[in-house]
C-alpha cells in the first residue's frame, strides 16, 4: 500500500468484499471513516444494505448518493437495465463488457472527492483490484494516477495538503483480498457480490464465480449461502 | 476553439449565458446536441427551466441528473445551503469562495462522459471561461487537460476514437461570450444567471454583477429584467 495512513477517509463502499476489506483495513490503521455508497438503479440493490451493515459494524457514517436518474439516462448496462440479462459463467472479456457502467469509477471518485473537500478528509479510498484490470479500464493503476492528479488540480486551495486517492488492493488478486479480509475480521456473511439481485447470491453470475473462486484460492471457508450450491463443483 | 467540430456533443447546460452560448455555437457548427443539467439542490433552480427552454429552442434532447442527495451530503455552499447567504457585490476571491460547490466540474464532466460513452457522443462540452479561473480551480485550462486525459484513460476501448472535452470559451472573457452569443442568436431573456433563486435576477449578487458588466463591456443591450434596476448605476 502506497500513500500515508489516513486520518479521515471517504471510502466508496459497495457492500462487496473488496470495498469492505478496504474499510476494515483503514479502520485497523486508526482512520476515521465516512462510507459512501451509490444507488444508480442497480438491480443488486441489496449491496446498499450490506454497505450500511459494514458501516454500522465499523461505527462509521454512511451516506447513499442517489444517482438513479443517471441510471435511467445511461441505460444499456446489464447492471441497471433489467431487459439485459446478467451473464452467467466465469468472468471473461466478452461476458463482462455488458456489466460496464460507463465511467463509473470516475463519477464515484469525483463525488467522493467533493465529499472529502466538504468534510476536510485527507483520503478517498476504493476497492479496485488486479482482477478488474482486464475489462474495466477505470480500475487500472494508470487511471488511478490520472484521477488523483485531476482531483488535486481541480480543487487547488480547497483540499487537504496531503490528500490522496488510495486503492490499497490495486495490485492484489481477489484471493489476496479474501486472505487480508479474514485477518481483518471482515464479516463475510454481511458482504454482497452478486449482480442479479436475488435474496441469496445466485452462485452462477460472473461476480459470484469470482467470489467463490477467491475463497477457494485463498483457502478460506466461504460462509456465503449460494442459491446454486453445486455451481462451484460443476466448473 | 481547439479540437474538432463535434458530430454529437453532450453539453453541460446550466441555463446560464456561458453554457447556452456553447450550445448555440456547437449547434451552428452542425453538431447534434444532448443537453445535460444537474439538480444539486441549488436555490437558483430556475436555471433548470432555462436549460430546458434552450434545449427546446435548439431541438436538442435535455436530461436532468438529480444530484439532490449529494447536495445534502456536501452542504456548506451558499448555492445549496439556504442558511448561508449568497453574497452581494462584485466577484472577488473572498465573497466567491462561499459559492464553490466542491469538485463540481469534475463531477459534472465525469457524468457527462458516462453519458457520452453510452450515447456514442464524440464530445463533452462545458462553459468554463477566463473570468472563473481565479476562484474556481476546476475552470482552469490545466484542469481541463487533466480531466480529458482521465476520461480517455478510464474509458479506453469504450469511447469514440476522437473523443474530446471542449470548453470553447476557456480563454474568453464573459464580455467575449456575450458578443459571440449575440452573433449566434442566443435568446438572452431565456438564460438565467442569478444565484439567489428569486423570480427576477436580483441584480446585486456576484453573478448578476458579472452578467451586467459583461453586457456593458460588450456594448450589447441587456434585456434582463433585474429586481434591483439601479444596482448597475450605484457601483
Amino acid at each position: 500500500m502506497t500513500g500515508h495512513v489516513p486520518r479521515h477517509a471517504v471510502v466508496i463502499a459497495s457492500g462487496g468484499l473488496d470495498s469492505s476489506a478496504v474499510a476494515y483495513l483503514l479502520a485497523a490503521q486508526g482512520a476515521s471513516l465516512s462510507l459512501l455508497s451509490f444507488d444508480y438503479g442497480q438491480r443488486h440493490r441489496k449491496e446498499l444494505q450490506s454497505a450500511a451493515l459494514i458501516a454500522e459494524e465499523l461505527g462509521a457514517s454512511h451516506d447513499v448518493v442517489d444517482l438513479r436518474s443517471l441510471g435511467h439516462i445511461l441505460g444499456g448496462s446489464a447492471l441497471t437495465d433489467t431487459t439485459i440479462p446478467v451473464p452467467d459463467g466465469h468472468y471473461s472479456d466478452d461476458s463482462m463488457r455488458i456489466t460496464v457502467v460507463p465511467n463509473r469509477n470516475a463519477i464515484m471518485l469525483s463525488v467522493a472527492a467533493g465529499v472529502a473537500v466538504a468534510s476536510k478528509a485527507d483520503t478517498v479510498a476504493f476497492g479496485a483490484h488486479a482482477g478488474d484490470h482486464a475489462i474495466y479500464p477505470d480500475c487500472r493503476p494508470q487511471f488511478l494516477e490520472h484521477i488523483a492528479r485531476t482531483i488535486h488540480v481541480g480543487n487547488e486551495g480547497f483540499l487537504a495538503e496531503d490528500f490522496q486517492v488510495l486503492a490499497p488492493f490495486l495490485n492484489a488478486t481477489k484471493a489476496d483480498i479474501v486472505t487480508a479480509a479474514e485477518e481483518l475480521g471482515v464479516p463475510f456473511k454481511q458482504t454482497w457480490s452478486c449482480y442479479k439481485g436475488g435474496d441469496l447470491h445466485c452462485g452462477t453470475c460472473g461476480t459470484c464465480w469470482e467470489r467463490r473462486e477467491a475463497f477457494q484460492v485463498a483457502g478460506v471457508s466461504d460462509p456465503t449461502p449460494y442459491a446454486d450450491k453445486a455451481a462451484g463443483e460443476r466448473r
